[in-house]
């Protein structure tokens, strides 16, 4: 670590004048409860003696206003949102920007003005990862009200006019999971189950989709939670059904939760059942037996949103695009239906 | 979503004011380079004429200054990060605070200053996940600096005065790593194997304590780096070795690449070699087979650390501790060495 510059006066300073704890200007500063009136005052006073200032102080010493983007985001331990967050940082430090991550919750009502609240000043870079409902809202939010300076990944709340808009980057998940559908058809499965992420509609109206075009009625989609635990629970009915030959997955913690529900149900994979999986989690290639499952490129895509933002800001060269389309990587659990 | 407030002045009006793009407006606000003088000059007008301010007045109009937590952490994608975050991010949700996450670079030189101005206020309620260098840093600078609200989470770099410390809270990694490496020796085995991630040096420092306690000369540790493929790779030797039985990993994703790489070298498990991990990812009990491990609550440390902050701001009764300890998991990767 660097020496520090000329040190600039501190809450401790702060608390030392005016004979009270550090906890104690803490509270005066955040307006908090439990400070009597007196004891508020004192602080002040000691603050406007001192000069003691915001951290804008701080900052200017440290070499001036630091470029920074805000991402605005809902969960950030999911796969695809760690990894788009993983992109962006990368890009981000690689172009000298810090990042913040302002986290929403997904159950909230927010307003616009709550959504604009997020930045730290109008016009600031954001870039909004566009997951879920709450993060969609926010997206149109920041797009109609600061235009040049939101990027958005996501897609499957979209409107259709949305998916080639200049300010948006976004996987095409449908169009893959159709892709996957068509594929365990192609083998001579009859038909094609669905274990179903939440909210995710993109993946399973490209699975119905394909069903369809092969003229076949889709079997009822299986919804499951987001854990492995929640699969294996979820799909104990499937992997039971002996007519059951194979299984689409919301993702790659789903379908290792089909494996093992399949695994305690003596089914064999792939002889028994197929189990594809979506996203292509690192340790897919190293599952023993290795998963099939799809390729979606989040990492590139938040370098990719990144990269946008800043041709927006500063123009150069269009980025896009510099990420690896979906794909279908068939490894080992998956084959021909036994006849 | 609820419907917006009345609407404020936007960077939109104040383009068309002006007569140039939002991007143009952006730039003037962010002082971006590629805006003639002239332009900047019409716009800073605009801006003036409509009164324009910064998203302070959105935030007003939403009901207040909204209480918020920020949280220092360098990369948010690995488990024990990303998990931690989440259990910050669930507690601060339930208490009516909104998370910022400051990402920070594990590779640059901080003065404390640029700690210091990561705040959006001196004094701003902030959490530290200190699991490397750069943040064991921060946490020491906000420590000494702000200390009234400070809390960190983590450990490894820290000095034994620190353990008790009534602003830290950490899993103690080290105890249980040396208890991991009872559990096999106590079986049987002649030695254990270590293979190390990058970094964590309590968790090594643990593993050897253990081996030296029982008289063994502890054998060269292993590093890998953090994928399961890297972890595939650098077990290349350790599992062709015969005289091998027992490999304590860093992580699980370490032990999934070992496991990997022994059903690749035709050697069983736990027949011919015992494979134990560390943190208990959601997969490890789902696995096939069932994964040895260690169970770390980074999710409860999180959701600890923002109680101890808000503790510290607010009072009420130290929440401490609502998490659950380290402890070793036994599945089926790990048994008796054969005799």
């Amino acid at each position: 670590m660097s020496a520090a510059g000329p040190r600039p006066v501190s809450i401790f300073d702060v608390a030392k004048l005016a004979g009270v704890s550090h906890q104690t200007v803490s509270r005066v500063i955040n307006d908090a409860p439990m400070v009597a009136d007196a004891t508020r005052a004192r602080v002040k006073a000691a603050i406007a003696d001192l000069g003691y200032r915001p951290n804008r102080s701080a900052r200017a010493l440290a070499g001036g206003a630091v470029r920074s983007v805000t991402v605005l985001t809902t969960d950030t331990s999911l796969y695809g949102t760690a990894e788009t967050l993983r992109g962006i940082e990368d890009a981000a430090r690689a172009a000298g920007f810090s990042v913040l991550i302002s986290v929403m919750d997904p159950d909230q009502d927010y307003s616009e003005a709550d959504i604009l609240g997020r930045l730290s000043h109008d016009g600031a870079a954001a870039i909004v990862i566009a997951h879920d409902e709450v993060t969609t809202y926010a997206m149109r939010v920041l797009h109609e009200r600061q235009p040049g300076t939101t990027v958005a990944t996501g897609g499957e709340h979209l409107g259709n006019g949305d998916r080639d808009a200049d300010w948006l980057i976004s996987l095409d998940d449908r169009t893959v999971a159709a892709r996957a559908t068509r594929y365990l058809l192609d083998m001579g499965h009859r038909t094609v189950h669905y274990l179903a992420i939440p909210g995710k509609a993109s993946r399973r109206t490209g699975w119905a989709e394909a069903l369809a075009a092969a003229g076949i009625t889709a079997p009822e989609a299986v919804d499951s939670g987001w854990s492995v635990a929640a699969a294996a629970e979820a799909a104990t009915g499937l992997v039971a059904d002996p007519a059951v030959t194979a299984i689409l997955c919301g993702n790659d913690d789903l379908a290792f939760g089909v494996l093992h529900a399949a695994h305690r149900a003596g089914r064999s994979v792939p002889g028994d059942l197929s189990v594809v999986g979506f996203d292509d989690y690192p340790l897919a290639a190293y599952h023993v037996p290795p998963l099939t499952t799809v390729d979606l490129d989040f990492r590139g895509v938040g370098r990719g949103a990144f990269d946008l933002l800043r041709y927006k800001l500063e123009g150069g060269s269009d980025p896009r695009p510099s990420w690896r389309s979906p794909e279908l990587v068939v490894r080992e659990t998956s084959g021909p239906p036994r006849q």
